[in-house]
């Protein structure tokens, strides 16, 4: 009916991710709701033009769609069920994103729910890190009904350049982002492992990353998680904590299917390791601390 | 002296990977000399111009530069200064390339042993697989006297078209090499969890590999290996028990260093266990089957 009018969008969780979906949302055009329990992003969020609300209930009853990027399924409930939550406020055939990280069993059951609401639900996980979301670049891996897809597709085309169809059903996205976790979890500890193994052989580190970027043992995570250790900097782009929950979560729900994954379970307890020892909040490759007698570049290094 | 006629080189070991380079030394018309404990692969090689040599040691008589490709360190010991072996019929200055791949402390020992000899010696470790070395294309991770990258020049412009120099101490490439193996081998076992995962959860495989080869979870090993679970397809292009060797090297070294790996460990159970259920000549690939209950793509899928 309005289809001149811009379509009323709403952000629940403006961390890094959701803060940048919101600004893609904003500059495609759409008329940007979002909510936060911090009010700096809020604020933030005003000032370049988008319209807080105080509670979740509050936003739901104002969008046709709403994208989800809290931090866990705890959280998502909390927004979309809880008291003041969303959900119920949204209006008929409204298109719910779970853009989270969750089990995909999660992911189904939550389809389910927000069906019998008689609310579209698309489980959409990305990937892309907070730079491509702040660009509207991310990647989604989302599956749910044709008709969801087709109500989210304004915001779809405003947040990514690459939206993954990978079914008809919640927790189809789910899945395939699981298995990417576990490959980007693995490769990441892999990398810190190696370059462990590189740095207490009194081997070259900078010459060890320009020959591996360039063979067989590349990987996206190894050319891009070694610079931070080459360089001594440990602040957090994705923390140590990321992974302790991402890969717990892989491990359950392999759990679920009677299946072992030995180098998920190991990576996991590498993660665990770091964040036991004061590094959670460190960029993930600070998994290279659990190491024990390995001479780490420093900041101080740079300046000899 | 004879700057214009060809230089005499030889290969000792001549399987997929010497054979491949005894070819490209005769394309880039060097005198090229070889040895096999089989007599299909010298026959080969007379065919298309090559020399075949009764002994190791006959053929280092009439070589100035001596590339060994053979499968281990016992091999490589064996060739050189087992009975009838090349080391002591080199001529003053000669240089030999060893370009298995083993422990860095065996390669520095070799280096060791050769200089006493009188003769230069490259380590030089190599990847790039069978098809890279028939093409000449081979990556060379090299180190080694200035002298010995000297003399090794026209041997190391015909095998290879990228020679990573590490350093002037033999067991710096290997030291490169080994950290190479620990991702590569981690990575293909790596591929084979997360395929098995996708396949038990029940997703579509190839879709999957599509969104993970364009994702953060994406590595070299995962975009060149998964290709051969998905077509089900185990011929060996490099078979299982090359990482049980492999990565029992890298734990080996590790050890001395008194180093844990976990994940190099765990990948090396991983090997272990598929060769144990009779998967060792398979692809590397073939790792997958030691995960249970995971319905992999057979030949019998595709004609369905």
């Amino acid at each position: 009916m309005e289809t001149n009018a811009p379509m009323k969008a709403g952000v629940i969780g403006l961390g890094s991710m959701g803060l940048g979906v919101a600004r893609s949302l904003l500059r495609a055009g759409l008329e940007v709701h979002g909510f936060d329990v911090r009010p700096e992003p809020l604020r933030a969020l005003r000032d370049e033009g988008g319209i807080p609300a105080a509670t979740p209930a509050e936003l739901g009853g104002r969008v046709a769609a709403l994208v989800v990027l809290v931090v866990n399924a705890d959280q998502l409930d909390a927004v979309l069920f809880g008291p003041d939550g969303a959900a119920a406020a949204l209006p008929p055939s409204a298109v719910v994103l779970s853009s989270a990280t969750v089990a995909p069993e999660y992911a189904a059951r939550l389809g389910e729910r927000l069906r019998a609401m008689g609310l579209l639900h698309l489980d959409a996980p990305v990937s892309g890190g907070a730079a491509k979301a702040a660009a509207g670049q991310l990647t989604v891996m989302a599956s749910g009904d044709p008709a969801a897809f087709q109500r989210a597709r304004p915001v779809l085309d405003a947040m990514a350049t690459k939206v993954h169809a990978l079914g008809d059903r919640s927790g189809q996205g789910s899945t395939v982002k699981m298995v990417n976790q576990l490959l980007a979890g693995v490769h990441i500890a892999a990398a810190a492992e190696a370059m462990a193994l590189c740095l207490r052989s009194g081997a070259d580190p900078q010459a060890v990353y320009d020959v591996i970027c360039g063979s067989a043992g590349a990987s996206w995570m190894f050319q891009n998680r070694v610079p931070h250790i080459l360089a001594g900097d440990y602040t957090p782009l994705s923390a140590v904590s990321i992974f302790v929950k991402d890969l717990g979560i892989v491990l359950d729900s392999a759990r679920t299917l009677g299946m072992s994954l030995p180098l998920a379970a190991t990576a996991h307890q590498m993660f665990l390791g770091a964040a036991a020892t004061g590094h959670g909040g460190e960029d993930d490759s600070a998994v290279i601390k659990i190491f024990p007698g390995v001479p780490l570049p420093g900041p101080r290094s740079r300046e000899e």
